[in-house]
């Protein structure tokens, strides 16, 4: 049987899609979008559930062909777009002809499971999906066991911290609260915020990182809230021997994260 | 006097703006382009000679209209531009009416002039313009001596590389040169050469960074030539938890690069 083969932008399916580019949208929905062959390859690959896959063979690229039959397996709607239609419902330039709907990744700190001594990343107002992406990649790789987002501004869902992420935020534990309860949270489960800030002079490699500790970094352009700082075990800085917002904030965090791990060996 | 004020986007001046683009163009007029308020006033704070100036303040975000004059202090050409034509200018969504012309940085590796025991940053064909920019960053925080490209895929004039260092390529001294003039060099100077790579069993903070040493990351996709990796003096992995490539070039650079700077305390 063929699929289902969509021509009218009109049609209810490719509004709902476009619709789910609305964090409400798809925060009500308990879905996201993957938009991408390789991006949808690292997803399932990461542990995504795929809902609905939508593909336009006329824009796709090397290897898709070959690669859409084994995105597709156990998907329960698979869709065809026509060329218009998948560039009004595609939401990066030059779309290679794939895009899936997924299951949201779960958040909630409650359901956490940890280690003994776990080794978290806290992100505080965080603006920038890349940036959440690149924390995430770090996270995957320094084996953070999860990321914690505090007052969030971009939800784990949104599709560009998505494929920000390759792929990770399906594969690394996530959580999302207010910084109150996060700050409680961490309190209760006996574990040392370290706090990262230019106003203190502990350089970040003198704190011991071996017990359970979450790393947190704060928004783009303010760091982080008094309230954060206020209840940080410890403060510490990076040097910095230029600028001081020469780092950027997920570089700030692979390298306190990863001195972390070289503590850790 | 007014400025010039231009409407035509066939003006001269128009055309030679927007083949800039093109690095064969910057190469050979020995020009850069900054685009927008903030990167241009990073620019200038880091040293950057603009040549020439253009605005559109149809399209000035706030602060524009008080910061233009300091901006247009010495410059040479201070060129007013309709709509239309800044749009067509423009190399970036959303443009913020302004962008200017700089002086390209110097990237001479005889030229470098470098400490008794020099920190370095090398980067082989790295490709993405905000991989390199992101490294200079890094270098900047971290009190990198220079960071140098070897085999560029990208020339230091690249205005998304430009964008990306927020400013920082004007101040991190830079060099570039095939990847076997850059590993002459470094041995000629008695400079260690520590390459990054998955496959080894040395851990990057294994290593003695306190003498000459230059860190080095290769492309994206690819990593380190053979070349590179047979000249290096020692060949590091930086452990992964998780997927082979979840660290992104510019973060493996900043992680080895802050371990250095841990070691130079």
């Amino acid at each position: 049987m063929a699929d289902l083969h969509i021509t009218s932008a009109a049609n209810p399916r490719v509004k709902t899609l476009v619709g789910l580019r609305r964090r409400r949208a798809r925060s009500d929905a308990g879905l996201t979008l993957v938009e991408g062959l390789e991006e949808t390859l690292l997803a399932t690959t990461a542990g995504a559930r795929l809902r609905e896959l939508y593909y336009c063979p006329e824009l796709f690229g090397a290897g898709a062909h070959e690669l859409v039959p084994q995105l597709r397996e156990g998907v329960g709607h698979v869709v065809r777009l026509s060329r218009p239609v998948f560039e009004k419902v595609a939401y990066r330039e030059g779309p290679d002809g794939i895009l899936a709907v997924a299951d949201s990744v779960a958040a909630d700190l409650a359901a956490l499971r940890l280690p003994q001594s776990p080794l978290l990343l806290l992100a505080e107002a965080v603006e920038k999906p890349g940036n959440l992406g690149a924390m995430l990649r770090t996270a995957d790789g320094a084996g953070v066991d999860a990321v914690l987002a505090a007052d969030p501004v971009t939800d784990w869902s949104n599709p560009n911290l998505v494929r920000a992420s390759k792929g990770t935020v399906f594969s690394v534990p996530v959580a999302a609260d207010s910084t109150q309860a996060v700050l409680a949270w961490l309190a209760e489960h006996g574990i040392a915020l370290v706090a990262t800030t230019p106003d203190t002079d502990l350089h970040y490699a003198d704190v011991d990182y071996t017990g359970p500790v979450a790393i947190a970094v704060g928004a783009e352009k303010t760091g982080l809230t008094d309230a954060a700082l206020a209840a940080a075990t410890y403060r510490v800085r990076i040097p910095m021997a230029g600028r001081a917002d020469s780092l950027n904030v997920a570089t700030s965090a692979a390298i306190v994260a990863y001195e972390a791990v070289r503590q850790r060996r």
